[in-house]
This record gives structure tokens, C-alpha cells and sequence, in this order.
């Protein structure tokens, strides 16, 4: 099947809301066979996470509330990007703020998108290691608890239901791999 | 750090629109300080992923066109849940609908949250095998292209970022974990 008998283009695009976290669009697209058909999405700046990996091996997590779920998660570090931010900017401003460290090494390892179906948004990985505590800052209104976790406990939270936040997941397939040499 | 100097509680909640694909809400919150936050949030209903294993031990996947990216994924097979519906049923419906496939043995094996900032989104993930092509059938807005590929192929094409769609990526560690043997 070639890519024309799957991609659908654009006729028309209206802004149904830009509100203070989300912006929200309804196009109408033309399907391969011909149709119109409407598709509502969010317009999403992205997002960067970060696998920061302590010289204990341990990586930091975050405990924290998020209201759609009206749950707490187990959560890698990240946060959205700003605008005309750089994503390594992003993942070393959000790193510190949130859990107070910094890191000497950076490496971007890959990109995620979580919910293709109705978003843009895009998350970029980023794995960093030599970490120094600092102090942080969170703003006004983030609560969050710092937790540190081995990967392998990790990975057995995973299996137990304890992390199912999807990024979260994501990365740390990039970090069971890296860390155990099975990626370079 | 106890659970109560995390959760927000709602305060008010506001229906912003109610589309065709979307529910988009604001809610007001009390923060953990006391102070209030606006929270924008989807309402979506769910959905379902299968890990389909052929009798030739490789995974169904599909090539979508997804329009908020404009681009094609790779994809396992899944779909949002009916009103009404358990999700098994939506991932037995999904499976045959986009691939044509039946599967004699079905096993719930987790949970995850692919957008926990701004949805409450959980997509249950189902591995499948003993599978059967019967036909399938699908909705007049849906092209897709179905294809095989092995597990160790895929995590290759997570690797290389071919595979970047987080709810494919969180559904192939279990595949991965369940078919190695490392979870059982």
C-alpha cells in the first residue's frame, strides 16, 4: 500500500479554543477516498523527559497529583517547552526545578509521541548522568515528591501497575537498554 | 511527603465543548497551598491495545496516517471503547475491524496512561494469540495498512525511532517481557 492510499490533507482549519493550558483545533480533512471528514486535536507545544541516573545508579522519580486521573503517578522528570525554548533547555530547566539537581553529561536519546490519536504533542528523551544536588524551585503551583528507583525495580513497577504513565514507560525502555549496554 | 501535600480537589468544572471526537473540560482546583489553579483536561472514554501474536511468533502492527503529527505511524492494532462496552470487547472488535484477524486466547496484562497532563485516558493493553484470518471491516474514515514484524524487530525500530507512538512502545515491553519468558 503506498503512502498516498493512507494520508488525509487539510481543507479547512478553526481554532475551537486556546485556553490557558490547552489549544484545541477542529479541521476538516479530505480522507484517501475522497471524503471530508472532521478531526479535533490538540495543539501541543512538546514536552522533554529526562532519565537522570544518580552516581548511586539509581534513577530520580517524582510522586505527583494530576488532576485528570484524580490520581498521584510515578513519574520520570518533564515538563512542557517553552516557547523558542531548545528541548535540552527545557529537560535542564525542568531537572533542576523539580528535583533540584544538575547534570554535567546530556545525551538526547529519542523522541516519543504519546497520543497521536488527538495531539501533537512530542516528547524528546534526554538520559543525563553526573548529577549534582542544587536546590530547586517549583512553580506555584507543582507539588511533587523526589523518589529515587533502580531501573530493575522500575521495570517489576511496570509489571506490577505501580508506573503507567506512558512516557514514563517509554523512556525507561531507552534506559533499560542503555544502562545494561544492550543500546550504545 | 504524605499524599494529602499532593492532591488537588475540584473546586468547579466547566464543560468547554463537547465535539465530535473531543470533551474538553475546565475545572478550578484547590492546590495543595490553598491556592486555585485552572485545570483543562480532555474526557476520553478509554481504549484498548492488542499485542497479536501470529502463529509465525511475529506482532500485527499497522501503518496509520495520524492527522495531528501529518504523518504515518507505526502502530499496534487499537481503538477507542464504545459506551458500554468492556474493553476485551473493544480489543476483540479492533483487532478484527482493522486486521481481520480472530484470536482464540485473549489475557488482560496491564494498564497504562499515555497523556496524563491533560487527559484521563487509560488504554488497557491485551496480548493475543492463536489467531485466525477471518475478514475484517473497517469505518469509512479509517486507512490503514496492516503488517508483521517481530518483537526484536520492533524494539530495533524503537532504536532506530521508527517506532515512536508511546502506546505501541509501553505495549511492546510487556510483549517483549511476556514472550521472553522474563514476566510471566
Amino acid at each position: 500500500m503506498s503512502d498516498a492510499d493512507l494520508i488525509e490533507t487539510e481543507v479547512s482549519s478553526e481554532e475551537l479554543f486556546d485556553g490557558v493550558l490547552l489549544r484545541v483545533k477542529r479541521d476538516e480533512v479530505r480522507t484517501p477516498s475522497g471524503a471530508i471528514a472532521v478531526r479535533e486535536w490538540v495543539d501541543h507545544p512538546g514536552a522533554a523527559v529526562v532519565i537522570a541516573q544518580l552516581d548511586n545508579s539509581k534513577l530520580l522519580f517524582e510522586r505527583q497529583f494530576r488532576y485528570p486521573m484524580h490520581r498521584i503517578f510515578i513519574e520520570l522528570p518533564a515538563g512542557k517547552i517553552d516557547s523558542g525554548e531548545h528541548a535540552l533547555d527545557t529537560a535542564k530547566r525542568e531537572l533542576q526545578e523539580e528535583t533540584g539537581y544538575k547534570a554535567r553529561n546530556w545525551r538526547h536519546v529519542g523522541t516519543m509521541h504519546p497520543c497521536i490519536g488527538y495531539s501533537n504533542e512530542r516528547i524528546e528523551i534526554f538520559f543525563a548522568h553526573g548529577l549534582s544536588f542544587v536546590g530547586g524551585g517549583l512553580d506555584d503551583e507543582e507539588f511533587l515528591e523526589v523518589i529515587e528507583m533502580s531501573v530493575t525495580d522500575a521495570m517489576l513497577a511496570i509489571r506490577d501497575g505501580d508506573i503507567t504513565d506512558a512516557k514514563t514507560i517509554t523512556a525507561l525502555v531507552w534506559a533499560e537498554k542503555l544502562i545494561s549496554g544492550e543500546w550504545s
